[in-house]
């Protein structure tokens, strides 16, 4: 920006008035009126960003080649991001209200430094990002290279650009900004492998610090009572603390396709929908970018939807590496904190997690559920609702409330659940499960493969711990090969399909419902192939099982199909 | 709430609704209606509240006696405040463009708990808040008494109610709720005498944790290097990490009256308004609660005024024990961080406390100055402004930009400035320094009584540190009693009247001016009388000085009138 301002916005004005007929925005005319967007393409980007909003462009076309991006002149809103951290965020593509509209990527690489976060959309129609990747100059997760261990400690070497000292007597790092990237957890990846190490479990830090000394060579040795065994040479991933900076957020959005799309990181979900509809993620490939020599990807699941409706479809993707679960789709449940009235109630958000979240309506019908049981024992009609704050909110009925209703039962939405189509993708390598499905719509995954270190596939909800409204009604899972799976933390699911539903009381409690698993192929060392319980409909037929020596052998044979307070399954072996 | 909440709004629309003649509320009303309010009466206060806005109620009565009220049914809204810090917050009273409008306090107690602001007025006139007071069940700032000491560490016995524990090794305050109360600082303050212990200095905590241990008596231990002498029996003060939750924030008010208010507690400031006129506060006390064994009052400054306009007036008021100054009185500087054309230029705020303040406005005539002498070389006035986060903002003028100009320069408003009247205040025993005086209006500082452990009157300012506006034109401190200053810290100040401006570049500027001293009496043991430099007009003339040994002597004799980088200064001893 160098250049006067008024020339870049006169040539930018003239550029995209004159292309108004095709209704197609061209960055490079804004890079190229921009001095400083070599250094920060942000000034640039956001101008185009306006007139695309201002003149309704159908389409916005970035130039290819790496675009670097700062959080210096992006947007500002604050976000309440279900799953994610409420902050004030910093924004590239913020679009709010547009309808029709396409961003062609043209292979650019956006190139970010610092705390921002990628695309934020909210209310718009038929959006389409195609052919962009999307990575960090400096990633949100930390990884260090275990160079020795003993009883207690462990001993890193760290990237030469990680800016590592001690700060309070323990690790600390910053980027050139001098920003800090504070990190919650540890956990150790098998560097050969690039995945969880064997049976490793999370090393949680809850506002602790442990202390570290930087060694003669330049190493840095962290102490901490329960380290144990750590393979040296492994990588070291220093969970990133908050999920600020999702790559793709949408808010009540209806049409939204993903297509031929990397994001190699991002500091929060990849890809994270609420309230929206028909939602389609075609070769979205969520991994480290090739030859960054990073072995973790992004720093939360790949992708997460809640509460959407519609379609949601992902085809011929890869979630890998990443540092949590390939998907989780699922509802919100509201706790009933109160009776207030024969028709009034004051539910309150239980998981800060979806703090601010405002998805009731008027004319919504809800259900009420047992949250001992999970058990939906009745279906009302919300005649009005107010916010209090992020946290409560009063709602009216339009009848009254049943009288069972007590403090700690949970309402969610009951009207239209997603039809989910998941086909063609590779499913792996990352931390914890892969797909977490919970919509009551209609469900099929097929042709893919799952090397998942936990469960590949987890049918959750609760209305005691996460509050998400799950419990599925058709589910297909057909011709998949589920490729040594298991390998992670033992507290990553029973098996490799698997219940984890947090159900107090789960004697005659039948949450989920027909599951059909059919022509799959499982792979691997471990004996934990089904674990269920509470399901009404399972079919489990022309499956195939092979024993595989890739990982030292683990559990049970007897309990290789674990089935409990369930009815109607068969499991044809 | 127990009692529905449909009969509790009938009765008070009705109550309501009979007294609008009047225009009356009476948040009796809803308090009988509403079985819960004994526990939290914030759900009757905010129908209240609501009610008075609707009906545009000229006031609202309260009931007497005490409010217990807490944050789950608190209003919230995100607040950029400056010199604060900003947060998603919950507010009791929010009143948002109310007009001619009182609140009578009937001598009500509001006790809060948790994290929550008392009142925040945006765009109000003519509100008046009388007759209450202001405390919160666990204050922001935890007081540990002494108990022993010795090389490298300090013992302490804290209140029952502290809910104290060991986190990271180290001492973590909490309330019954469940709440972490972090502190960022200590401060020794001398419990007899109820004051910051003589030449106590600040020990900073930058995201440290030091290490604690629990005694067997049930005390507690705390180990850092540093730690040097302290006086058995003396208080150490754990000053809070932010300043989120102020007890009156005033945003674009104008006309304020603040009277026979006590501010006991908060956790900010007592009374910060910005961008507002014509501001009355007539006996507020800020003080510990009588009775309440603590011996600091609010977590930051007692009052701070930023460019604001029209009359401050502070009258018969007490600002004591608060954590920080009594008042701050000054504008905003931004600093010009790049050209962008002939008439354009990109600002930023470089004090984070000012992030998010959207002051400038198009028709606004701004200075431009140079931050290394403070020299305000031209005036100029802005055409548009173009906010682009809470950092930025692009502004075009209506004429050129100064050829002057350079990055690093600061720019602030130059309209109006407020006229400020501080007479028969009682001003003590807190941290750091007494009146900030930096407007440009006229100031009468008159019948005060200082007891402050730094500068009693501090002329600061300055475009390089904390970016605030200052350069005072006419101030007159007459008859005030300054009694036994400057026992705190040696950094609060140069002496009982000093500047404090971070000017760099010192020969030749002289940025504040006509300043007249007359008729007051300094008693003390410390030589440091006047500390001056940069002023243009001082006179110093029928004061009365005596020498106390209340406190050990310090200072140079010598030293007693310091004046440097000085025109027309006339001290007459």
């Amino acid at each position: 920006m160098k250049l006067t301002r008024l020339i870049s916005l006169a040539v930018a004005l003239a550029t995209t008035l004159g292309a108004a007929a095709k209704g197609t925005v061209r960055l490079q005319d804004y890079l190229q009126a921009d001095s400083t967007s070599t250094v920060d393409a942000m000034p640039a980007l956001r101008a185009a960003l306006e007139d695309c909003a201002r003149l309704r462009a159908s389409e916005l076309i970035l130039p290819g080649g790496t675009l670097p991006l700062k959080p210096d002149g992006a947007f500002e809103r604050y976000e309440y991001i279900s799953n994610n951290d409420p902050s004030m965020k910093r924004i590239a593509f913020l679009l709010e209200g547009m309808k029709d509209f396409t961003v062609r990527g043209n292979g650019t690489r956006l190139l970010f430094s610092g705390f921002m976060s990628a695309f934020s959309l909210e209310g718009c129609e038929r959006i389409r990002v195609e052919n962009l990747s999307i990575d960090y100059e400096r990633p949100f997760v930390s990884e260090g290279r275990i160079v020795a261990a003993g009883d207690g400690w462990f001993e890193f070497r760290f990237p030469d650009d990680y800016r590592v000292d001690l700060h309070d007597g323990s690790l600390r790092f910053r980027d050139a900004a001098g920003k800090t990237y504070p990190y919650s957890s540890l956990l150790e990846f098998d560097t050969e492998r690039k995945e969880v190490a064997y049976h490793a479990n999370d090393y949680w830090i809850w506002g602790q610090s442990y202390p570290a000394v930087k060694t003669a060579e330049g190493n840095w040795r962290l102490y901490r009572k329960d380290f144990g065994t750590a393979q040296i040479g492994n990588t070291m991933l220093f969970g990133a603390t908050a999920r600020w900076n999702p790559a793709f957020t949408l808010l009540d959005c209806a049409g939204f396709t993903l297509a031929d799309v990397a994001i190699n990181h991002c500091g929060g979900m990849g890809v994270i929908a609420q309230s929206s509809r028909d939602i389609t993620l075609e070769r979205v490939r969520v991994e480290p970018a090739e030859g960054s020599g990073r072995i973790v990807s992004i720093s939360a699941d790949a992708t997460h939807f809640v509460n959407c409706k519609g379609a949601i479809r992902m085809i011929d993707c890869v979630f890998r590496n990443q540092k949590d679960d390939a998907t989780n789709i699922h509802g919100w449940y509201m706790s009933i904190e109160r009776r207030l009235a024969d028709d009034r109630v004051l539910l309150r958000w239980r998981n800060s997690g979806q703090y601010g979240v405002r998805f009731l309506r008027p004319g919504m019908q809800i259900e009420v559920v047992d949250n001992r049981t999970m058990e939906s024992y009745a279906r009302v009609k919300i005649a009005q609702v107010r916010y209090l704050n992020a946290e409560y909110a009063e709602v009216r009925l339009a009848g009254r409330l049943p009288e069972r209703v007590q403090p700690g039962h949970v309402v969610a939405e009951d009207g239209e659940y997603p039809d989910v189509e998941i086909r063609g993708c590779y499913i792996g390598n990352n931390r914890a499960r892969g797909l977490l499905l919970g919509s009551r719509g209609r469900i099929v995954v097929e042709g893919c493969t799952f090397h998942t270190p936990g469960a590949a596939i987890l049918f959750e909800g609760d209305g005691n711990y996460w509050y998400e409204q799950s419990g599925v009604r058709d589910v297909v899972i057909r011709d998949n090969v589920f490729d040594n799976c298991m390998y992670g933390s033992l507290n990553w699911g029973g098996g490799v399909i698997a219940v984890g539903s947090g159900i107090p009381e789960r004697e005659g409690a039948r949450y989920h419902r027909n599951i059909r698993v059919e022509g799959n192929t499982f792979r691997g060392f471990d004996e934990r192939i089904l674990y269920l319980y509470c399901v009404d409909g399972f079919t489990f037929r022309g499956n195939r099982i092979e024993t595989t020596s890739d990982y030292p052998a683990y559990g049970d044979p007897d309990r290789r199909f674990v089935v409990e307070h369930c009815d109607n399954v068969v499991i044809e072996r």
